[in-house]
Parts: structure tokens; sequence; C-alpha cells
């Protein structure tokens, strides 16, 4: 693609860096920074800036946050008797958002991937194993994705928490809310079986 | 949605004012930022600001130059009797892009219509017209899209162009390349019976 100006393509190039912003795509932003107002361009510019150098990560939960200490760490309502490991920040806010845990969080960092050179010391489980024996954490959610990292992640975990005494769950792997039974892949409707709960009265 | 920080929560709402950019995916770029070198965010913030700050159009054909005229416009191997008439800078690059067009251009940025509220004074319209009397040009190519607002600007500027002895056509409306006879809609496809052309030899 040739573009008119060196200052489009420059433009075009850094919003193609993005993950899913193809060129066409990033044109198209291009374009529309160029129809509004520069205001909006210089204070989307700004935020960015602002949010890559003044963001902090939680010292205890490794989650981001403003303060030192984030905000579920530093609330005394939640049980911090409950554990749940994540790989991502994403996966805190999905969990915050479903309104359903109210115990806190230990923020990974992703998930062990020999492909993509992704070990166990790159990943905040030192500090877990760490955090363990001054605190009052009875259960531990392992909540990481049901993939083959993810199982791996979970499997490692789990070896290194052996010697303490703590309960390790999973979140419950099934058929989705509201899932066609017929669309849903035999592993999952087989563990759905498998692990299947009996009705709450 | 709630966010662990402020910080992203800007970076976000920011983000998702793009088009075709939801909450979701611009926390996605976020995070994706968060993760990657500080240096990145600041490039991609500083492009897009320079970009925005210092683009100029050509005085000519209101085109997206670094200069005042653009390169096209400056060019004399160009055909400058003939010109293509679009509704975006973005038209110009894909007519660009396609290596078949040798003339220059004029930009109108954008089309009319009535609901958004945009006449032909908002257009860059007059400027066609007061551009001809001075110019060697001898055709005009009205390459607007084929929609309701296309064709009522290009009803509009042939209207204002009857005076000039110039030769006014427009591009040629059929079946896409590589497109399937029985999958074409049936105004296209009555189109491309009606204004069929001969076998080049």
């Amino acid at each position: 693609m040739n573009f008119p100006s060196k200052l489009i393509e420059n433009a075009v190039e850094e919003l193609a860096k993005l993950p899913g912003v193809g060129r066409k795509t990033a044109l198209r932003l291009v374009l529309h920074l160029l129809k509004s107002e520069t205001e909006e361009t210089q204070s989307l510019s700004a935020a960015l800036v602002k949010m890559r150098s003044e963001i902090t990560y939680c010292q205890t939960c490794h989650n981001i946050s403003d303060t030192d200490i984030c905000n579920i760490c530093a609330n005394p309502l939640r049980d911090h008797s409950l554990l749940c490991v994540v790989s991502d920040i994403r996966d805190v806010i999905a969990i915050e958002n479903t309104g359903q845990y109210k115990g806190v969080y230990h923020v990974l960092g992703g998930v062990i991937s020999p492909i993509e050179g992704i070990g166990p010391t790159d990943l905040n489980i030192n500090s877990l194993v760490e955090r363990l024996p001054q605190s009052e954490i009875k259960e531990i959610v392992l909540a990481v994705s049901p993939t083959m990292e993810g199982d791996t992640t979970a499997f490692y975990i789990t070896r290194k928490l052996r010697d303490f005494s703590v309960k390790i769950t999973t979140i419950a792997r099934g058929v989705p809310v509201g899932g066609e039974l017929e669309y849903t892949d035999e592993i999952t409707l087989g563990r759905s079986i498998v692990e299947r709960t009996s009705y709450s009265k």
C-alpha cells in the first residue's frame, strides 16, 4: 500500500503493530482521527502514555493497581482465606464482573509455554509459594484456561504447593450456560457427565 | 466492565472512541501495550500526535500531502487532462494501488448526505468548479461510491459542470472480477448486461 504522506505512513505502521490491527484497519483509524478534532488525538495519546508510564502492580497479587496494594487485597470485606490463581489481569476483570467471587487473587502473568519460551521462572509462581506461609489462605482455586499450557501450569503449581496444607481446587469444566448440548465437544460433554453435580435444594 | 485502575479505564475509554473498537478490544490493546516496551507506546502516541498536528492538504486536489502541492499534482509525468473525482483520501490510495490510473485527482471530502447534515457547501465542490477554467482538464471521471449519497453527489456535480466543455464519465459498474454470477445482485447484473462492452482484440 502506498501512502500520500510520510506522516500517515508512520501512524499506520505504528497502529498496525497492535494485535488484530492490520494496515487497512490502521488506515481507517488514522483517517478517523484526521476527520475529528486535534484534541481527540491528543487525549488518546496522552492517556496511552500516562497509562504505560505510571501503571503499577499490586505487590501482593500482581494485579494492576494505582496503589502499592490493590483495592481487592486491601479490602477487609473480601475473604482472604480464598485465593484464586489466574494467568492474566483480564481474567481478574472477567471474574470480578461475574460478582460471584469474594476471595482474593494471584496473577501469574501468563502460562508455561515452552514453544513461546515461557518457563515457570518467568511467571509469578515463586511469589505465590512465598505468599502462602504468612497468610491465612485455606483454599486455592486454579482458574487457568483449560488448554495444554494452562493444564501444564496448573499441574506445576499443584506440585509446588504439595507441602502446604491448603485445599487446591479448580474451576468447573462443563457445558456452558445457554449452550446447546449437541454442539458441545465430546471432551467437555464427557467431563460434564463425569463431574456431574447434585441438584441443590 | 469494572477496571482495577483509573489509568487503564481512561486508556480504554479513549481507544473505544475509535470506529470499530469496542471496550473489550480496547482492553486487549491496552494489555498488549502494558506487556510490550514503554517505547512502543511512546512511539505510537508520538506518531499519532505528529500526524494529526502536522498534516497538510494539497491546495489543488485536497489530497493529504506533506507539501503544499501533493506528489501526484506536482508530477509532470501524470496526465493533467484527466481528473478523477473521489469522495475520500482512501479512494485515492485504493485507485493508486491499482496502478491503472495516470491522471490527477480531486478529493471531495465526503458525499452529500442530508441525514448527516452534509450539504454541497461542506464538500470541495466549489474548488472543483474554480479549478476547471485555469486547467487543461478534458475529462472528469466521477469515482464516487454507487450508493444513494454517491449518486446524488455525482448528479449535483454534473449539473454544476454542464457549462464547461468537459467530458464527464463514471467508473464502470458491473460484476466484480472473480465474483460468482449467481451471487451478484439483480441491479448490478442488470447494469452489467445493459452496459456490456465488446471484447478487445
